[in-house]
Parts: C-alpha cells; structure tokens; sequence
C-alpha cells in the first residue's frame, strides 16, 4: 500500500537482525525525514561498507588499510597476544583502555554441529603467528559456552610444548550484580575459582 | 576504534528513532555480512526516498506521482473521507480492506505548545476538497489525545452550517482486552459511548 520505494526500504530494513515488520516500517519512514547529507552519508558508507572494508592481514580485525591501526601502532607490546571470537570485542577491550598488546580475531568458534571445524576460522594463522613473533602471553578472551570451550581447548593443545604462556579472562559474578540472581552455573564457576584475600 | 566507513555508519544508523548506540553498532557490523545486491537495493531505495517520494497533490499521501494510488482509484467512492494525522495510518485502513472512501492526511495535529497551529496542517485544503468535491461524509479518525480533540473540534467549527455529516470513529475497549487493565480514561469514555443492544 506504500509506494514500491518505501516497501523496498522496508524490505532492506526488515534483512537486518531484530529488525521486524513494524521497526522497519518505522525506519522506512523516518528517511523521509531526514537531512539529504544524512541519507548521502548513509549512501556513501553502506556502499564503502562493500568496497572498503577489508580484515587486516596479520589479525584478522576490521580495517580499511592491509594493517589495522593496532597492529600498525608500533607503541603496543607485540609479546602479549589477546585471542578474541570477532573484531567486535576488540572495540570492547579497547574502550576499556588498559590492554595495551595485540590481538588475534579468530572469526568464529569450532562448532562441528555448525560445520565450523578449525581449519574454518583463524586458528592456524594464531599458531603461525605465535611461533614467528615473539609472542610470551596468550591471552583466550572467547565467551565460556561449548563451542568456546572446545576452541580454547584446541589452541591449548596445539601450543603443547612451546613456553608460551596461555591464560584465560575471569569468569565469575559480574561487579555490581546481586548474586541472588545470578545462574548457577555462573555460581559454580565462582565457587570453584576463588581466591585467597588474606 | 572501527574504522572510519563502519564508525559513518554507526553514526547514519543512530540517527534513527529507537536506535541506540549497541543496536547502531549491531546493525552497521551486519551490514559487512549482507549480499551485494542486498545493499545496493537498499542503497537505490535510500536514493529513491529523496528523489522519487512525494506527497499526493489531493490528498496528502506518500506517492511517486502527482496523485496516489488510492486517489487515481475510480471505483472508490469519493463522497466519503477519511481524514488521518499520517500517511501510515492509511495503510492501517486499507490492511482492514473494509473502507471504500478516500483519506486525506493532515500531516500532523494541532498543538499550539509545540508551534504546530491549524495553518501548518493540511485543513485548510480538506475544507476546500469537501466543498469542491461532493464530499457527503467526513469520518475524523484522530487519537483521542489533547491535539486530537482540538484539531477534530477546529475541523468540526470550521464545517458548521455545512450539510457534510461529520463522525469520529469509536474509543472504548480494544476488541479482546480485559476490563481489568484498561486505563480509567477509556473506561469512562466506553461507559459514556455505550450502546443498546436490546
């Protein structure tokens, strides 16, 4: 009942995740509304999004040159490696500000069930990297579910015998939380990793 | 810390209404994932919604051309009409499928608080359609809020001593809720616009 314009700006709207019906009607419609320069910057950045964007050669991050900036930034210690799931949690860390080493994207987690086996994502090029940097610290940030599990465990296994150092982030009761509300699973993982105050 | 093309596009999407800086971020990384065609069909449209979309020259609703579908309709009856605040309202109407009549869009209520007074909407052009055409009934579906009685009550002076039969379309409880949550404003209003049954 909307012009072929607007049902094909729903149509787009409505491919993105969590977007339904009535958001993209929404979102269709408020373009109508917006600045001529806005809508000429979303143009220019969904086609640079296509033609731009590339993953950085030696990480795996986001970037729109051959080398991202971190792995550019030459002010980073290269001998503390941080293992993420997507380039996304990069960005995470690095608002936070303190970690000042590389990362390593891996672009997924081994997940048979999925189809996706290690050869799948950024395993072997970690391995490669590992081994011709100097690299002293390995450090797995991957969310603690299965897939993540079996993932860490395969890069532990392959890193069997060399002196790297291999650590993982701590899991346990998120600051502030009431922990009246918190699963057990999450629970038991606190319990069991604990550490000695005095 | 993306880079620049995904941060432009971070930025495009919050400019939406309801979308905040997580959900912008979610929406412009999937973008790297969706299909060529699928971004340059959205890229088209976006165009498309500032060149090709206008406003009905009779009635006030999205159109490509000078007159909407629904205008251009002969086998509509055109002694009815259908006065809404906004375009979508129509395509609610029209999902319905059982109104035959014609609309016309105000464009927005009056309310003077927010600078919005009777000549920035479309009423002096309904008045003149309803004279011109041989409009014999004018059904105000408006939101019972403060702008919505005010501009129904503006509409209904300014067609006094005419033979148009001005109705309102019903408030009450919505088909199916339970008595029990409904606000005490619309109860009143469905105890006061009670009907015989018997």
């Amino acid at each position: 009942m909307y012009p072929q314009t607007i049902n094909n700006l729903i149509e787009c709207f409505k491919k993105f995740p969590g977007i339904g019906e009535k958001t993209a009607e929404r979102l269709a419609l408020s373009c109508l509304n917006m600045e001529d320069e806005m809508i000429e910057l979303f143009v220019k950045s969904l086609k640079d999004s296509k033609t731009k964007i590339k993953t950085c050669e030696k990480c795996g991050n986001l970037s729109e040159d051959t080398l991202c900036d971190i792995c550019k930034d030459k002010s980073r210690d290269s001998s503390i490696l941080c293992v993420v799931e997507e380039s996304k949690n990069i960005v995470l860390f690095e608002k936070i500000g303190t970690f000042n080493g590389r990362y390593h994207v891996l672009g997924g987690l081994i997940s048979p069930l999925d189809g996706i086996n290690p050869e799948d994502i950024n395993i072997s090029s970690l391995i490669k990297r590992i081994k011709a940097e100097n690299i002293k610290e390995v450090i797995l940030a991957i969310k603690p579910t299965v897939e993540g599990e079996t993932t860490a465990l395969y890069i532990r296994k392959l890193l069997e015998g060399t002196n790297v150092i291999i650590s993982k982030i701590a899991h346990g009761i998120p600051m502030g939380a009431d922990i009246d509300y918190i699963d057990s699973l999450t629970l038991e993982i606190a319990l069991s990793e604990r550490s000695q105050i005095s």
